[in-house]
């Protein structure tokens, strides 16, 4: 049933149905998508921070263009509950009922607003290049605009991507949803870059972006509808490829979700009034913690352990190993070939590097995995969560990391079905 | 028999030998090194472009670093014939009976000197940034240096892996070595970056080093000894890390490579007087030709196919197509990962991509073939070479593509054994 009847939100079939509403109303309906995120959030979990983060860029991005015929493609893809509920897929926030009607990342399937499944980060520059290119090819016009961030900057597709993209001769708009955050705290030198931007209101002698050759436009105020609909306004229909680089809060509008980002980018069900999870937490010990015990163990045992991992520290609780051990820490940002790469460089200087992975996010290192690591013969420990036949969508499916494994040589795959055989496994494989 | 008892070279056995010559002398072993790649790539083929293009950096480097003990990382790796001449390997130009007594790629199986068997792209950065950390883990000093270049910037790993060394806090030297070349021409936004920056020599406000927070040095004298050598002590035991962008001339003291870069980054066999290749031409009509005639075919017939390909147009020929039908072709640059997603995004506008790549390369895009392309059931067709059992080194075999794409749903891998299966499987490839 309908929670939230008297909603503004329900009158949207589409986001023609934003046109006619004004900047009071825009703002209203940007209430409840936040009311209704936080909802569902709390009672299902799922993303949070990135969609809270976007909430009124997307307003404005459907109140401006004209989708479907303007397309836009979201980068990583978690961040679309906005769009979603503004293109015709509200009930199933505003109806608790329905909540399991619509997945939680861009489907063509369900969706004509949507123009891929997309689950994997880094993505969206390149596709919305060759988009650019063919509707070139074509002799058609509309707008086509990629919407990257949330971290997703530092994945080297992206790199790939803008730099193609600068080559394209006509309309192309790469939005830099700048939250200051990936999944965790955001690494490297594309921070330094953006955070020169944002401090001198894009004016920033280094410009990364210019220096490609790229236009380049700023906006400090990314949660302020008015700000956004002059942005687009000002860049729809351009005859050229440019960069709009806004400056957004990653969880607004949740107090809890502003104050400690990386716990709330994904979260369990939790209570809305006091935060906590409502479901059990998960009974001790468990993989997660014999690992971290077999971790702290050797670090204190002044072993040159490394932890290294891509952005995803929160998945094996690798927090304490992060804030107690940073000289043992290393976390490359979502850059999963870099991972793997930075730890074959560690281990032929003779430390023992220990990568944390996902099952589904490890495809994106085949190459590494594979030249840099089998074909040297570098002893290289991973530790891989997720694999298996379970999979939350068609983008994060664990059931091709054995087979894929399976062709190098010089790897072993091990499979532990009890935390006693964990243990073995791990001291194994650092020796 | 060594042709050259006279040379210089034969009383350098390792790197230490170099630091007795005087500026002369260095210069009489760069002519003598340039001697000896001509006339082994004459008899034999290999890499010829690069090689020449690196000598003199080759040359300052060790003359002012103490190999092995500091440590540097060659991308791609096929441009280490000096470097492996001046490390105790001379023996394998000087004497043609001893041509294949050494391997062209780094290799440490063959020279301490080497620390990776490296033949794909982009990943010295990477590399040498965990060998960075690792040292520092260990309480050691030497000089760390990724010497990347030849088109290499264009990879994304190559970002990745800037983007984290701007994160280290201790020595690590990034060499780019501009040569404005790729393998073909070089593409895309980084391009123009480099280009700003020599233009200006070195000082262009728009550095995307700079932007990320690393320190640079811009050398316009990459082919200059002395330059080169003033450089590199000049960043020798530095306490942080810092890109030296050096300007060199890739096929530098060969004429034809300069005229025409593209054909002569690899050679078949050849007349050093004349240029032409002393070994047969490939007998008409043979794969290259049937497939050009496809093209050509349905382009002419104002189908809309996009002919894509990561930076190795000349392995199949492409060169035709990039001349007489720019708007069917595009080349991205050395990004694999770019070229499938390019391609995921030009066919879901509803044109046929056509993507050419390298059986050895292709693995790089494993997450863009399952991700963007496989689970998203879009028809784009490859080509793709150098698939089977045969391969010239560890780092570039073809058995893996096979099973690689055996695991991915929604890919058909055929494998034609006659011209008239070609023509065949490719018509109904596009249909």
């Amino acid at each position: 049933m309908n929670k939230h009847p008297e909603f503004l939100l329900n009158k949207i079939e589409n986001p023609k149905d934003l046109k006619k509403l004004d900047l009071k109303e825009l703002e209203q309906l940007a209430s409840e998508i936040r009311t209704l995120i936080l909802e569902k959030d709390a009672a299902e979990g799922g993303h949070l921070g990135p969609d809270l983060g976007i909430v009124e860029a997307t307003i404005a991005y459907h109140y401006v263009f004209d989708a479907p015929k303007d397309k836009i493609i979201w980068d990583v893809s978690h961040q679309t509950y906005p769009h979603k509920m503004l293109t015709g897929r509200a009930y199933a926030w505003l109806d608790p009922d329905k909540y399991e009607d619509v997945t939680p990342y861009s489907n063509p399937d369900e969706s004509p607003y949507d123009y891929y499944a997309v689950g994997h980060t880094s993505t969206s520059v390149a596709l919305a290049t060759g988009m650019a290119r063919a509707r070139d090819m074509m002799g058609n016009h509309e707008n086509i605009t990629a919407l990257i961030g949330d971290g997703s900057l530092t994945g080297g597709l992206a790199f790939e991507g803008f730099n193609n993209a600068a080559d394209e001769k006509h309309n192309l708009i790469i939005v830099v949803n700048d939250n200051q955050m990936s999944i965790d705290d955001n690494v490297g030198g594309v921070v330094t870059a953006l955070k020169k931007l944002r401090e001198s209101n894009g004016q920033a002698e280094d410009n990364p972006f210019t220096a490609m050759g790229l236009d380049y436009k700023y906006v400090g105020q990314g949660n302020d509808i008015k700000s956004m609909i002059d942005a687009f306004k000002a860049v729809k229909d351009i005859d050229h490829p440019i960069v709009l680089h806004i400056n957004t809060l990653k969880g607004k509008g949740y107090e809890p979700a502003i104050e400690n980002e990386a716990s709330h980018h994904w979260v369990l069900p939790f209570d809305l009034k006091t935060d906590k999870p409502t479901v059990p937490a998960p009974k001790t010990p468990n993989a997660s913690t014999v690992i971290l015990d077999f971790l702290k163990k050797h670090i204190e045992n002044q072993e040159n352990i490394l932890v290294i991992n891509a952005a995803i520290p929160g998945v094996f609780g690798l927090g304490e190993i992060k804030n107690n051990y940073p000289k043992n820490y290393k976390d490359v940002g979502i850059a999963e070939q870099e991972s793997v790469a930075f730890a074959a460089g560690a281990v032929k200087e003779g430390i023992t590097p220990i990568l944390f992975e996902n099952s589904t996010f490890l495809q994106r290192a085949y190459d590494q995995l594979s030249h840099d690591v089998a074909a040297n013969d570098l002893p290289v420990v991973m530790i891989v969560a997720g694999g298996g036949i379970t999979a939350a969508s068609k983008t994060h499916l664990g059931i091709f990391d054995n087979t894929m494994v399976a062709n190098w040589p010089n790897w072993e795959y091990l499979a532990p079905t009890t935390l006693n055989e964990l243990k073995s496994m791990l001291e194994w494989a650092v020796k």
